[in-house]
């Protein structure tokens, strides 16, 4: 048991942590030097971080650029350098599948093999989702359990898709059925560790990957199917055990609330993607909850899209529903990122990420706003993710003392 | 040995170490949203913080409130989380036992049982102090050793004190004889770790318990004992062999001693709490120590008591002493806090700690004054407290290089 854990308290105070995804940025010469945070119209974010301590989140380390799962994960109290996920069940969690415990999921695609059962095309000529949907069904139809196990599939974007093999004594650690390259065949899976666990998986693996050759067979160019990522859903103590709090999760995207479920949090969908939806949401799980972790997408998506318009946009509507969340009078709200999505970056980076703690002794910042600059120098300093959640449980009154 | 351990080197500098206990503090909208720090007249803290180095301390990790030994064994360079201190340990250094190498401390209480065994009052109708002085006083005429352990005990505040197992071959690692709830009886001690060591401290403390039951059979309320947070003085190697220093501690209150004492320093009590009477014994041991810490203990407890301008007064009383400190010319002056203690929380809190470091070469900050928001942008930065001995051994041109 770590120490935060030994020195948490039951209370009744409540948390919102509020991720506005790939929140940090860049300052952008076309506007004005601005990042978007500076640039966005945020009159009740102001409001609020006048009275709130700020400081920077480093999500896993110096350099380091995180993906979904990591960012989430530390922010969750989660050393990601520990906490391991495997590919396969971040796709899986991804794609919204429920996954359980024990339950080996997988990242599969169609490929092209030819008479020889060589791999010609590893994207089966990059077939539409559409076909990708049909061929996952006819799978499905054609190989729904091999012996004891269930294969659960879920057809994904063009080629790909996710398989989950769901029955009694799998191990995650089995090799990819995958080349990785083309003009080799297909290899069998192999266990990784000893153990029949991992045994039992590679076998299962490799009768899925044959047989699904022959369901298969006329379907050239997707006459074949590739596994890699094989990972077992890990098993992490949760929020209640850990932190003695009641964890919600409230995202539109399943990829969220799944890194969530590995928290332990109990999961919401909202209506819609925006923050007004989710706000409502959290208004309904007040009183059955202490900790809420709302998730909002759209900064991230525009920042992929190098769209500075867009992802001010969505720091401005976030502002603007925000009084919703306010009006709950939450205990500690925390406003912050999993990580950078710069606009001119168009994608994930490492920079530390700007973060608001707000509480009754918080130690209010004399910024009057909330973003990148501010934020570094504000009195919660340099954090690592995973030590935000015992500032926010300090902050809730939900920490001991350590030592006399 | 550590790295700092592993460069440390022999010299004729000094340095001092300054704690005004509870230091950090949070501003208040009733001053002007002022910290004490912040409204304290201080011309000559100022004086020297216009020659400091600026920063801010992390006693234990982000979000931990520390006790007091906590807080004192990170700014000694023990990292609190490595080395740990038990409770009756603690506890036993606070009513200034002095403590030898193999002692196991407990705390201890008076409480009530029935004639069944049963225990109805853990406090035992919270007896006055005087009766608990008298009570003490009958169990150590009645059971000054148990077989070649002797007993020493001391009286604390109300049903509380202090008992210490002296002999040889003890262990710490027993359970608590207290059953933490009324309504049951009070269980035996047993080893946590196996080990004679461990199964000899809990036969004495169960020989304890049963005897001091009869010796206080007539004593109702207080006609049974209670011990628990048995533990053992810890070895930690000290300054002397650590850091190359000659250390001593001067403090008018023994648990602040009683750690120092863990790291090997010399013991010495000033005739009065004051800093200037502190700063006098520092003249007297100038010659024979390297390394002088001088505690401070007004700053806490004026933030314990929420006394806004109490803890303004010890800060300007420490300030008005200062030239007699720094008359002495120290290589190295340091002043700091073991924690925050803001006023408005009344308590300990988790929010880093302002520190000023003077030396030759310590980088000077262009700021004027010396307080929590002015150190958030100083040149030392965030540090953990554990990592400060070595910046006071290099500004005091005690550590060698690392590597060629």
């Amino acid at each position: 048991m770590s120490v935060i854990e030994s020195l948490a308290l039951e209370g009744t105070s409540k948390i919102v942590l509020l991720v506005l995804d790939g929140l940090g940025d860049l300052p952008d010469p076309a506007h004005r030097g601005q990042t978007p945070l500076e640039a966005a119209r945020t009159p009740n974010l102001d409001a609020v971080a006048r009275a709130s301590a700020l400081g920077r989140l480093t999500p896993v380390a110096p350099g380091i650029t995180p993906g979904s799962g990591p960012g989430h994960l530390g922010l969750f109290g989660y050393d990601p350098l520990t906490h391991l996920v495997g590919r396969g069940v971040l796709e899986a969690l991804g794609a919204g599948i429920d996954l359980q415990h024990g339950d080996v999921a997988a990242r599969a695609n169609f490929c092209t093999i030819d008479a020889s059962g060589v791999v010609t095309d590893r994207r089966a000529g990059r077939i539409g989702s559409d076909v990708c949907a049909r061929l996952v069904g006819l799978l499905h139809t054609s190989i729904p359990r091999i012996d004891d196990v269930e294969v659960v599939l879920q057809a994904g974007k063009g080629h790909r898709f996710v398989a989950v093999l769901r029955g009694s004594g799998l191990g995650g650690a089995a090799s990819d059925a995958d080349p990785h390259k083309e003009g080799k065949p297909v290899p069998p899976a192999h266990a990784l560790e000893a153990g029949e666990r991992n045994e039992k998986t590679a076998r299962v693996v490799n009768t899925f990957v044959k047989r699904a050759s022959e369901v298969l067979e006329a379907e050239h160019p997707a006459n074949a199917v590739l596994m890699r990522g094989l990972s077992e859903r890990p098993k992490f103590a949760g929020y209640r055990e850990r932190f003695k709090l009641r964890a919600a999760a409230i995202a539109a995207y399943p990829m969220y609330r799944g890194v969530a479920s590995l928290a332990g949090m109990d999961l919401f969908v909202p209506p819609g993607e925006g923050a007004a939806e989710a706000f409502a949401v959290a208004a309904q799980q007040w009183a059955s909850h202490d900790y809420i972790f709302i998730h909002v997408k759209g900064t991230d998506m525009a920042g992929e899209d190098g769209n500075f318009d867009a992802k001010v946009a969505v720091i401005e509507a976030v502002d603007q529903a925000l009084p919703r969340l306010l009006a709950l009078e939450p205990d500690v709200l925390c406003v912050t990122g999993d990580h950078s999505t710069p606009v001119p970056m168009r994608g994930h980076s490492w920079h530390p990420v700007p973060v608001l703690v707000h509480s009754v002794f918080c130690f209010p910042d004399p910024h009057p706003r909330f973003h990148e600059t501010s934020c570094r120098t504000g009195s919660l300093g340099d954090l690592a993710s995973r030590d935000l959640i015992a500032v926010l449980l300090a902050n809730a009154g939900r920490l001991d003392k350590y030592g006399a």
